[in-house]
């Protein structure tokens, strides 16, 4: 990559005879908004107006149309990057975002994981197997009840507990009380198992709101955080990865609305964001992601990509204990296995559920 | 609207014998995320699980299906209120969410517009026409530049010059040289004139750059604000309804066009969170919104709801000079008409091209 450009890349519907000039359009849609013949400055001309770098068939008859988009006009801002490549063009329905590619000094300004794998797993002292994570739900619970499901969780030996996405500030179970109660339920447990598990709340509201959230969780000790990017915007997450000091887990909520391809969105660009982990809807649940979208959005987040640290994939929504050595099968050991309402489904039976999730991770061999 | 319930309107693609199941799957995917079976307390069956209020096929083959969510759940924040009406769900490609209704209460609690139309209007000291609005472009132009092309928008009469909305903080143009540029150029005009232009610099960023921004552009007494809530996150805009003292324009950057009606997140949602008026994508432009679209998204903006102040429709993308009859006759006098890059295509002839724009809406008997 071109240090001055970014390569975005689309699909577009489009019959041949056309093609050319619908490329062109995205071009100057997504860079000055104006027709060329209004763009009077030649500099503006040569290094800011989007260029048309290739186009070529597809095999589901849309064409592939990669552009260069100028860098200086992102400045290291990711709403600015998702407004250059996306923002207007997402309002076309012929168009879809389907890759990106930046240079390694473009990819440091925004800084992606800052623990990344290797961060969770010395976080967990967990190194060749993947990692399991589980939900504290339902919405609706007092802090007390969300605790003691923690506490479940963490003697059973589940490594991440997350926040339902669901849980924000609400009066049923404020983040204050919420997140002191649930860390000491993780600090009891790892008095008595010396295990350590991970707490990882859920960030929302404004910048001020999940700055202030921080504070709390931090003197409490808590060792991740959860945000939601296409819920409190992109410019949230990397805030949060700037300033957390501890792993970053991903939620896909919201981001389903618009036509970007879910390994770019999901994968790519939340990691280029900051997330240490990355949860996406798995072929096979309650959500009708492909097998194939899904190992690209774990490929995404795990392969080499300009410099950036590997965020880990966590296959969610709707898995259950018996689909551990598929996962596993499927998307090997640098991977948290999320499984939340399957295991509270269990009722009484929680810590048995939770136990046979964490060896079936832990100990595979001993499953049939 | 009963003031414990949020009224959550879907269009779901389902065959009748499924429909039913298909809503109870929606209403626990959009509250606790569990099968009913594992939800134990009483409080939250009866008062937290979203309902199925009512379903009804459409004309268009789907069904109708409206929820009553839990207004506790949504506690006043406005990223969470998209989590609870479409985060999860908006994953699910068969379900599109179509509308919303809201207690006056939990209106208030966002704040909706705090200058609405009648700010604008007193403002800008116009009361019976269409206000007139265009944009400061090609993205990549220094300061000076974009501050003479505002001065010839200014002096021709243009009410509200905003930003393109793909200007930020870049180095070509960084934010506190070209507010102050802009402002001064609109100052100049005013004292020769008499009449009075306003400024909507776009606000870009975290939420301390857009503190930083705002301070920056009230010492040079700029008058309008510009937020994008896709790019920056609908808590953005929030924070600067409630914090900017001016009015606010919203911009519909990635806003996409995929699974949330426009009406509802272009007219209703983001006048809900604070936008005093609201840019969208014309028909006949450079997209593809019908006119019934566009109608109902003006009227979602204006029509009296929950106690809010109305939201000036803003029809914009590709409008041009010999449209504003028509585009006056589509949506009366409660309108801003944005043109841009057809007024910039005309080169030397740009202050002609506005006082014909200008001249068009404030003396629509001259115009044949």
């Amino acid at each position: 990559m071109n240090e001055r450009r970014i390569g975005a890349v689309y699909a577009i519907r489009a019959d041949p005879a056309s093609i050319a000039e619908r490329a062109q359009a995205l071009a100057l849609e997504q860079s000055v908004e104006l027709p060329l013949a209004a763009v009077r400055d030649a500099r503006i001309r040569d290094e800011v107006v989007a260029r048309v770098e290739s186009i070529a068939p597809r095999d589901d008859g849309r064409f592939t149309v990669r552009l260069g988009l100028a860098a200086e006009t992102v400045a290291g801002e990711p709403g600015q990057l998702m407004n250059m490549l996306f923002g207007n063009s997402s309002l076309h329905d012929d168009v879809e975002l389907v890759d990106v590619d930046v240079h390694p000094d473009c990819a440091r300004a925004f800084g992606g994981p800052r623990f990344g794998i290797a961060g969770w797993r010395s976080a967990l002292d967990a190194h060749d197997r993947p990692l399991t994570c589980s939900a504290l739900k339902p919405l609706g619970l007092p802090p007390p009840e969300l605790a003691r499901i923690a506490g479940v969780y963490a003697r059973a030996g589940v490594d991440v507990i997350k926040d339902d996405h669901g849980l924000a500030d609400q009066p049923a179970a404020p983040f204050a009380d919420r997140v002191r109660a649930v860390q000491d339920a993780l600090d009891r447990s790892r008095r008595a198992t010396g295990r350590r598990s991970l707490y990882a709340p859920s960030l929302t509201g404004s910048h001020d709101a999940i700055r202030a959230q921080m504070r709390i969780a931090r003197d409490c000790g808590v060792g991740a955080f959860m945000v939601a990017p296409m819920l409190s915007g992109v410019a949230a997450l990397a805030l949060v990865a700037r300033e957390a000091g501890v792993p970053i887990l991903s939620h896909p909520a919201l981001a389903g609305i618009a036509r970007i391809a879910p390994p770019l969105l999901l994968g790519k660009l939340f990691r280029l964001f900051g997330a240490d982990a990355t949860i996406f809807p798995n072929a096979g649940g309650r959500f009708s992601y492909s097998r194939e979208t899904c190992l690209a959005i774990a490929d995404a987040a795990r392969t080499s990509w300009a410099g950036l640290a590997p965020c880990l994939p966590v296959p969610a929504g709707g898995m259950s204990v018996e689909r551990v050595p598929e996962l596993r099968a499927t998307f090997g050991a640098d991977t948290m296995l999320l499984i939340g309402g399957s295991l509270l489904a269990a009722g009484d039976a929680l810590a048995q559920r939770c136990a046979d999730f964490v060896t079936a991770v832990r100990e595979p061999e001993t499953v049939k």
